[in-house]
């Protein structure tokens, strides 16, 4: 009768750090820094459509709380801790103990510490809910809505290589163990960029991370703020790996591919060095790719400055059937 | 491609209130009342773990917010707002609308908004993660740990319905539609006794909600607070339904029956009128049934003052094979 309870203990129960109270009562409980708010995002995360059954249990515990982390980083607040429930089709210990190192790491290095749960079975597959609490003040969070006509579009990062390992994992792409080896970090040890969030308040008008593909999020920015953009595709920072591809999957990749766990950011032009030494003081590679406009419309030009035709279409976990 | 995207904004989105930032963001953004804390619980329901798949989705929806709003009640905490993780097997509007309906009707009769959330298509079953944020000033919060040796033990409502109910639904006692008419809200529509956890901030030293069923409940209090305890059988409040069952099923139910979101808890025998007095105010029945003690172990007496053997042991969702 005490498994369930034992399982927990022995493996998400840690010594909670001054302030918070952590897994063992109805609530846990955490102070806010007087005059912040709290941002929060959560994320449901399920086998065979999120992640493979045998991916790496440690890679998996970590890529469980980075994409909540990288919801923090969009917004430019600070990690205060998190919440974690998981459905487990059985009892497998050694999962456990790497899937929960794996978390731990990330949050020991973020500051943000596992501070409750719940853990229950599953009839089928194993599903992953996390939330992330974290704390900005007042009218400083980096918002969709706030891009304005004229700002400079920035990714942090580069771009393509998740995509890429998806696919060749998916068996989408014929094997090609190298191209695997150079991409795979990329989609299953994403690194979420909470310090350029951080650094990019009052210096970035809008932000979002790329988790849907930067087309698709980018567009996200663009309607919040009623605005059009132009991106150059030949200033896209792009992983090496990706850049040596045929032109199709490298453009899916570049545009299209989800997963990515950078920020699209827009910014005054005259924010450019501030943006330049808030990326530098986060340890970030930061490229200028483009500019919005008044105008509505997402386009994207080639190197001669033609719009390039057929963009690909960003992720959607709904397909049409 | 926007199908995703419109279910959520069709459904889920509605205007935030002021000063809270909803749907539509990386993150949602709420305040914290000066000078309090944020406490915060998860949980994730499973099909055919949790609720069965032909429940009636408004009940569901309604079921999913109230476990966790019945955490906040636990602790005595007010609540702010929640977040909805939703993995959807299929796109199924009706089900869809009354889910939303039947959880934004007990977010709005308990201040609780949906401000943020994830829908996403599963493989196999339904999957509902929900995570709700509330305040409480430090050092009001009620704690598991918090009872002393001699306190009364209370409990609110009650007990054994849903236990019934579940039994009949799931085949495990013979069709009784009378039994079930009897039992079966105590199951699909709990209420959350936020008002009276509230009320009991200052009055109670510990408190627990029933999710486990009665002795374990208890038993982590206890556990918690390292005592023992002494329950008197016969002053259990027990459901009409459930009083008229055999011995081995009523005890079963009001003993061990989880999925009860009634609160257990201890308050010293000082303040019996306060108790009352902070029921009354939250409109909730409690009943003394027992008192805490420094010799270790839960015992349970029958009318004659004798222990009762046999104790049925609470929920585990990971029973030995």
């Amino acid at each position: 009768m005490a498994s369930e309870f034992d399982l927990i203990a022995r493996y998400f129960t840690r010594p909670a750090p001054a302030g918070l109270l952590g897994v063992g009562d109805d609530c846990a409980l955490f102070p806010v820094p007087v005059g912040e708010q709290v941002a929060t995002s959560t994320d449901l995360l399920l086998e065979g459509r999120h992640f493979f059954p045998d991916v790496d249990p440690r890679a998996l515990g970590h890529k469980a709380l980075a994409v909540n982390l990288s919801d923090l980083a969009a917004m430019g607040a600070r990690p205060i801790g998190c919440v974690l429930g998981l459905a487990l089709p059985r009892l497998d210990e050694p999962w456990l103990a790497a899937f929960a190192a794996g978390f731990h790491a990330l949050a020991d290095a973020h500051g943000c510490p596992l501070i409750g749960g719940d853990t229950t079975r599953s009839a089928h597959d194993l599903a992953i809910s996390v939330t992330v609490f974290g704390a900005v003040p007042p009218g400083q969070a980096l918002r969709r809505a706030g891009a304005k006509a004229g700002d400079d579009i920035w990714v942090s990062g580069e771009l393509g290589a998740a995509d890429v390992a998806y696919r060749l994992l998916d068996g989408q792409y014929p094997a090609n163990p190298a191209l695997l080896a150079a991409t795979r970090n990329a989609l299953e040890w994403p690194e979420p960029q909470v310090a350029l969030g951080l650094a990019l308040r009052g210096v970035a008008n809008a932000a979002i991370d790329l988790s849907d593909g930067l087309l698709q999020d980018l567009g996200h920015i663009l309607a919040a703020s009623r605005l059009g953009a132009t991106l150059e595709y030949a200033r896209l920072p792009v992983a090496a790996a990706v850049a040596a591809l045929d032109d199709a999957p490298r453009r899916r990749a570049v545009l299209g591919g989800g997963d990515v766990y950078q920020l699209c950011f827009t910014a005054p032009a005259a924010q450019r060095q501030a943006v330049l030494a808030a990326a530098s003081a986060a340890g970030a590679q930061v490229t200028r790719v483009g500019q919005t406009q008044a105008d509505p419309g997402l386009r994207v030009l080639d190197d001669q400055g033609q719009p390039l035709a057929d963009l690909p279409a960003g992720f959607d976990h709904f397909p049409a059937a």
